[in-house]
């Protein structure tokens, strides 16, 4: 299938530029009978959405979403569920003036070679605009992983450029502009972006995702691992280069005597594997963690080219994220709850009637307090 | 799509177990008219096999290949390339006293659960064995890749443990035991290793992965991201943890006036984005980094329990890596390998009439030279 | 992926239901640089939509397309095309009465039964109303492939219940109220299907669909068959109940001798291949004949039974076709169109670069005389 | 994926030539648990095997399967299941005069034009050799489907070019050299038989395929039709140019008020939609009937061109089947347990949790005599 659907199972189809009259998605393969309103997606939908603080995006944009199928007297009926989100803040005229030039750092020069014809208008189809329609899947996705299984996937901002953010409580996430779980660090951290706004520059981040209650045995041992599923989401979130499942980078230093997770008939002992053993689910926490580039629309000044291959300055005036690693945050944990939910259908399709008398093994901690890897050491 | 299937257009179907009679794949969508022989895949799998060195594990496998299907007097047809390897050194009897237990680490409590029926013999399809058959179909979409593009994929050691291994020549690649560029640590590497060994431990590695030629425009910008293909591909090798493209996660420190690379008229500046801006390539190499976690065998002991329920301790005697990240080397490049031929094809079918009047930028630095990210600075 | 994406490269996913708010569906992997507008769509749309003459269903639907993405400037960019069609005439109380009962020959009974959850109002998704959304999207596929290839695909009624309707000439297709290819016949037909409405009954229908100017070279030998594809495309199709392609049933009674097309100098002498041989088209017309069933919804009443498992009898007062059959030609159309161009963008990824010496057979007559196969002879 | 894949979850990825080393498949996705053995596989394929009868092909095939993987223990373990049959009796020097020449009705000419490369010995990759596999996989899928559903799937020859095959009793198939259900014909069809071979020419067939015991459910209503991917299915065997459901071609002449199945409380009263209502099986036998052209490969002469487009004559001397209808019957039989399977599992993956208080309705007529369409009445 082609490159703008999402999932084996229960896939999304997604849609719209940045500049366009509309974004949205299909979502197909939604159990039937799932109590879904608007209300449900839209909450998702305010938490990713820009203007909601100075260090954020200014473009305004209510992004509104519309359920055109799939849901009839609040339930889903098994039908693909259309979502529809009308673009309102364009002011696409910001971007006349680099329809004849290829901004470094971003899919300007790869997309025109690629393609021949380029909406210029704030990046077209590469820009990050599409995510919210991830965000509103996501949030079907997340319902239901949710009701049937206890399945609580959240996100939070770990690292700041140089800043590392220590976790606090998941307590602090919601109230934080940057989705920090960390309270004491919020003035060091709005002291550092205003800098950061002023000199017109941009800053990377580590986000870490979380899905607590995931039970074991969802994901293949091959090629449908789901540590290769999650890894293909994590690093198709737009300006994400890098992708750690548990231990991550640190288990190059690891030795096998210290990474590999011992378990005990009262639980796993450590999590070093991230939930995943062998590409299945283990009952464990899933730690994932990104690492988000910064942006590239930046007022500095960098050299380029033009259509005609002619040298050229670029400097953005318009709109943007000085971190998108911030936004980026309930794009991770909707892309998480997408591939969960694919792979929880896939695994019952399967293996629907495989049942064992082995005990479950806990997970190693109360998953309130789960804490996926801090950077790693190098 | 089931979970044994990589690939949209070039698609690889693998089977078979660790101890089974045979391991294999189907290759399915090559193109026609390639030239292709047993010594061009039994090359690569010469590589991978164990038994090399005292560094790997003993097991005696030819890994002899046979092509079944899809070639015709020497010439690829079009139809599937069916490829078999049967299984030599099985010595399954190493493994009766796990059958009933779970090794930390491994698949075999993930697996159990799951499907409730296990081949316990050397992990059975959750083993490393499996990627032998990825290296042979590797070998096949490389030589199309090189044939047609000129695109030239390596890898190399680029951490042991705690040890960093600098970047000296690809020259040194092939003569080392560990796939290490670098001839003067070379003694280093080895005594650290005996001492592992000695110690009945394991240990990780870093592995870089480079892909030079690829001509710019493979890939999409959202779900179909050339990246996120490449992420999906390597985290689903065994024992991998962590991908990184690019600079990775040194970009979370990273500003956007430092990061973003520049054109000009002589070519890119840099190359933090790895070869791909907005999930498509760029023409710049593109530079791939791994975390392989330690292997999960060793002799230690560890705790665990069995398929009862109970406590046992778990010590591994079988015939083992204590550094799996070695012998990952060659699976990393086929997979990279499996991912640029499947974007090579879908980019012409889709793309395949675009011509346009910019002059391609040329990469950073001869591919020879090139040099994927050191470790993160974290 | 799941069951409202069609296609492999070129995907078309459906939604919406036939008294939800919308319909409408997103087009993925459309080469870019097709010119495209609203209009192009708009023609094959009012082919199909409702209310043109007294012989199908009364329901006023103006099925305005809306082009939400994927084209910038009067050009696709190769971004993924949303299209969506608002639903404007719901009278939904119309089936306020059927909430709770299983019309005969429908959907019904056997989506309750899957879904447990059931959009009544005019048969939800299964409605013959999603179709539209078929003929827009292949409006797209017909546009590129007569551009690219200058293949034409076309369709007509070639028998209506009983009576025959002999091919006479391409021209009399578009001025009939059934796609009648035959002037002279078409008073009787207005006289037969009066007499049905009368009556409060449905009539099944044969339509042949022809697609002219195909090359030689579109398919694949195994799963991936043309033939193979076409069938499960029209039958895919609302109300479908058979399909042929060339000879189709009547082989069953040819020899080999008779059945075997020539091939000459001068061209093929015969196609009862209808176009396909081993499920690669060869040049020739393809020729697919299709029965569509009488629509279940008639005045008359038929016996059923309602969601408690009761007894009752059914009659439908909504406004219907009273044969499914006239409007399904643009559909087939629509269908085929949108199979032949995923084989030609599959075909050109694996096999871009094969050339032969070897001349290409001329198809069999001038496209335009093309004419299927008669009903076969049992 | 690539075109030698068939399925959604339960995958077979087909390989092998007609006169290569070895043709096998591998399936993918089987539920973990069934007990399976060579044993059962090879009943299947004994059935279609050549050279059981002189009225097929005199090629000497033992077809004996191997199991490569995915089964452990007499149990299938969740992993890919690789069948491997080698090809003994290939005489491949019958094919030299062919080489460079096509055949007509077959696909030589075709082929060539798409792949410029040419396995020419029996017809390579195109041959019907390759159903075998197709027998073999589909021998799993019906093993499982009746142990877990009770579902059986027949077939039988209906007609044999003029002569219809009244159906009398399933008892009579088996032992049939023609799958003939009808012990008072056989002599009829013997002659009619040999005097064909003593022509050297081929005949058509029609195939009747039923499924029994299918619950209600499976499928779905728009391009996931169970419909449209039996169609797929069946017109993806070699020869067989017309798909019918139910009624097929028939239902062209039905009025609605006769066609739509009236459901009562002791059961469906008719079975016009041969089991599957708007995509979805409606608890009634599956029905479906299929067109099998006459072999192309007969000893009469016909013109053809060769590769250098000029005109020559061709006749067949290999062994072949004069009526490859025969053989093709447990490959219809394969293919519909694979698509049944396949949507077995699709549906438990997305409505696992439905549950309706309607009780479900009979089908018509107790199945073992349940009895497919007539040919159509034209």
């Amino acid at each position: 299938m082609s490159g703008n659907t999402f999932g084996t199972l229960f896939c999304v189809t997604s849609f719209g530029e940045s500049h366009g009259s509309a974004i949205g998605c299909v979502v197909d393969g939604c159990p039937p009978g799932l109590a879904l309103g608007q209300a449900d997606i839209q909450a998702d939908l305010d938490r990713r959405k820009p203007g909601t603080s100075r260090h954020v995006t200014q473009r305004r944009e209510p992004d509104e979403v519309e359920i055109l199928s799939g849901v009839f007297e609040g339930l889903t009926t098994g039908a693909p569920i259309a979502l529809l989100i009308r673009n309102q803040d364009q002011r696409s005229k910001d971007y006349s003036d680099i329809a004849e030039l290829f901004r470094p750092g971003h899919a300007d020069y790869t997309c025109w070679q690629k393609y021949g014809v380029r909406d210029y208008r704030g990046g077209g189809r590469a820009s990050a605009r599409e995510t919210a329609v991830r965000v509103a899947a996501g949030a079907i996705a997340r319902k239901w992983l949710a009701e049937k299984f206890g399945v609580v996937v959240r996100s939070y901002l770990a690292q700041l450029g140089e800043i590392p953010v220590p976790f606090e409580s998941w307590d602090f996430v919601a109230g934080s502009p940057f989705f920090a779980p960390n309270l004491s660090l919020q003035p060091k951290l709005e002291a550092y972006m205003d800098a950061l706004r002023s000199e017109g520059d941009s800053i990377g981040a580590r986000i870490n995702v979380v899905a607590a209650g995931v039970p074991v045995g969802w994901g293949e041992p091959v090629f449908g691992r789901l540590d290769a599923d999650i890894a293909h989401a994590m690093m198709g979130i737009n300006a994400v280069k890098g992708v750690e499942i548990g231990a991550g980078f640190a288990s190059v230093g690891q030795r096998g005597s210290e990474h590999g997770d011992e378990m005990t008939r009262e639980g796993f002992l450590s999590n070093n594997a991230g939930g995943v053993l062998g590409g299945v689910s283990s009952g464990q926490d899933i730690l994932v963690s990104l690492a988000v580039k910064p942006a590239s629309s930046i007022r500095r000044e960098k050299r380029s080219i033009n259509i005609a291959g002619e040298a050229v300055t670029v400097s953005t005036r318009g709109r943007h994220d000085p971190c998108v690693g911030i936004r980026a945050i309930p794009v991770a944990e909707a892309m998480l709850a997408l591939v969960l939910i694919d792979h929880a259908l896939r695994h019952r399709a399967q293996c629907g009637d495989v049942r064992t008398d082995t005990p479950k093994v806990a997970a190693q901690a109360p998953s309130a307090d789960a804490q996926p890897p801090s950077p790693p050491k190098g």
